[in-house]
């Protein structure tokens, strides 16, 4: 430990399936920023997720909020298992952790890194960087919802949306000053045409936000038309903002334009200070090829830069990032038998691309 | 008119911007079809739109519905002009003919034909058959909402969805008589794990019918996996089915691999007999390039082949979509000047392909 340098608290939860593997390849990046760049790590790992759920039957206790609460940050593997009834653990550790930590944002970067391959046919990677501001705590995730006469033929199900001006505000406002710092232009997603109290209100809140900032532009675009645009034009977009369910489905297409779940990287982000912010893959615990190295660190590996970046260390999140991109552009295939190089031979890799200082 | 013949009452609804002309050319095609298979149709051309708006301040009077109501089929343009509010005319128009008319399907079959450039690389068109069936009356279109100190920092809007067994039934029901016609796979696509109320009663639905024909197999993906797989992997699908708000979102995804909107047809079904079905391409009224013979009038062709399928029409069917296929894979653009033939010219290239009684 470098004495008097910089400390971050980190709690490390790997996870299920290929979670462990693709975190522990990202810590030996860490390592390698750690060493660059002077700053120093406590780590805790943290048990959460099929296994542990299966080990104690508990899915996430209060001691484990109030542990990860302490931290300056979290890095998250994979959860997930074929043993557990779905949406269990979904509910269970994710979205309460998201709510217990008010991690209001979930920042997702499409970006198309150089000679990763994309299934569209043409796309560059100049064409292809944007960001996706999720609003991460509301809407259709917490409206509830009741059914009655179920499983007669009289069955009605609801299932409520609540959106307030408090957190559409701090979701706008925080694509507005993410724009600021980027290309200068926010693009609303949303589906006001239909839905029209949510829609009026999140439009409302645009206007008022746009309103602040004269020097980045605003449109909107339907969360149908975006399904059509995203993949053909992703140039058009700067910071999209959207809210939980329509971000929760178009960050994935976004993740289609950059090669695939293997390379995409998401932030929980806790704005306001309050409580630690998360940071993983996009890609699910892939029970089928756990604990054999096939699976692509790369995700693990740039959330954990969008993890040092919001712990203040900037120029070794840049450098992450810059060496994932470097270690990605050689490789054969993204996963499996042909990536050649398995899943901590990568991390190593990716570490000493760091650690020569290139970038 | 061919006397003792078949009689079809077809209300033709041009709509706005590019709606008549890729309508005219449609009705060209038909012309050949009847010609061809000896059927005849009686014609009524209905005002809706933007300028009937516009002219007459009326969105869709009890006269227009009635009028509609009486008829075998109708084929509808598009609608919509940059002088109206947004949403007016969606939700006056569109989702009130859907409602009024009872068309409890949206069908919408993504088929990429031989020589339409794609932008999914590799994408080939023995990969790209399927049909999404799109529960058209419920779910979040008709839950309605409430916004509480609308224009204060107190806002908070709500919005619901609304999903009863029957609805739900209806077109998971229809969707597995579809497989048993076509490759007998149906896939569910929700988000069951987060919508857990209006997710059971869709997973209760497939469970039920699924039993009743144990000669389909079926499947579940979530919807933000399916905005993964469906680029990547459109040959894992047959049938999916879904709500009414996921099918607006993965519809445009699924417009996207057939090579855009011009080419993509969709029919709104009545499926009990009450009232006529409506077939519309996918595409808008496009205002910037109305009236210049720029649009592509295939998604048109391909609606009114969808209307003859369910006019019983087979033959005429298959026979229009073939023309419109062939007509397609020698187009040098899909759409603009550079498509080599004005909106006119190839509605009559596809009727005379069609004439010629190739298929
Ligand atoms: C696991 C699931 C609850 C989650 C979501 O729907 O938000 C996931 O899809 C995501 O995007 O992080
Ligand atoms: C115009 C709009 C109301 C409509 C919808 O949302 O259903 C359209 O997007 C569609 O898919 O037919």
């Amino acid at each position: 430990q470098s004495a008097g340098g910089r400390v971050h608290r980190l709690a490390v939860i790997g996870g299920d399936g290929i979670g462990p593997e693709v975190t522990e390849a990202a810590l030996t990046v860490l390592d390698a920023a750690q060493a660059r760049f002077g700053f120093t790590t406590e780590r805790t790992d943290v048990p959460l997720g099929a296994d542990n759920y299966q080990a104690t039957g508990d899915l996430l206790t209060d001691d484990t909020v109030e542990l990860l609460r302490g931290q300056d940050a979290i890095l998250f593997g994979a959860i997930g298992s074929p043993a557990v009834t779905p949406g269990i653990l979904e509910r269970g550790i994710i979205l309460a952790l998201r709510a217990a930590l008010r991690q209001a944002i979930n920042l997702r970067p499409v970006r198309l890194y150089p000679g990763v391959p994309t299934p569209i046919s043409g796309l560059t990677p100049e064409r292809c960087d944007l960001v996706i501001v999720r609003e991460n705590t509301e809407g259709s995730y917490v409206g509830g919802g009741n059914t009655v006469h179920r499983g007669t033929q009289a069955a009605v199900a609801t299932q409520g949306s609540v959106n307030t001006w408090y957190a559409v505000h701090r979701a706008v406002d925080f694509a507005f000053r993410l724009a600021q710092q980027r290309r200068g232009r926010v693009t609303l997603c949303h589906k006001t045409n239909v839905l029209v109290e949510a829609g009026a209100l999140w439009s409302d809140v645009m206007e008022e936000v746009a309103a602040r900032f004269p020097d980045v532009e605003h449109d909107y675009v339907h969360v149908d038309a975006m399904c059509m645009h995203l993949p053909v034009a992703p140039e058009r977009f700067d910071v999209v903002v959207t809210d939980n369910l329509f971000g929760d489905i178009i960050t994935d297409l976004g993740a289609v334009l950059q090669g695939g779940l293997g390379v995409a990287a998401s932030g929980n982000l806790n704005i306001e200070g309050t409580a630690p912010s998360m940071f993983e893959p996009v890609h699910g615990s892939a029970p089928d090829i756990a604990g054999r190295g096939l699976a692509n660190p790369a995700g693990a590996a740039l959330s954990l830069a969008l993890c040092l970046a919001s712990l203040g260390e900037g120029a070794a999140a840049a450098a992450v990032e810059s060496a994932t991109a470097t270690v990605l552009a050689d490789l054969p295939a993204l996963s499996g038998e042909q990536m050649g190089a398995s899943t901590a031979e990568l991390g190593e890799r990716i570490a000493s691309v760091l650690a020569q200082g290139g970038t």
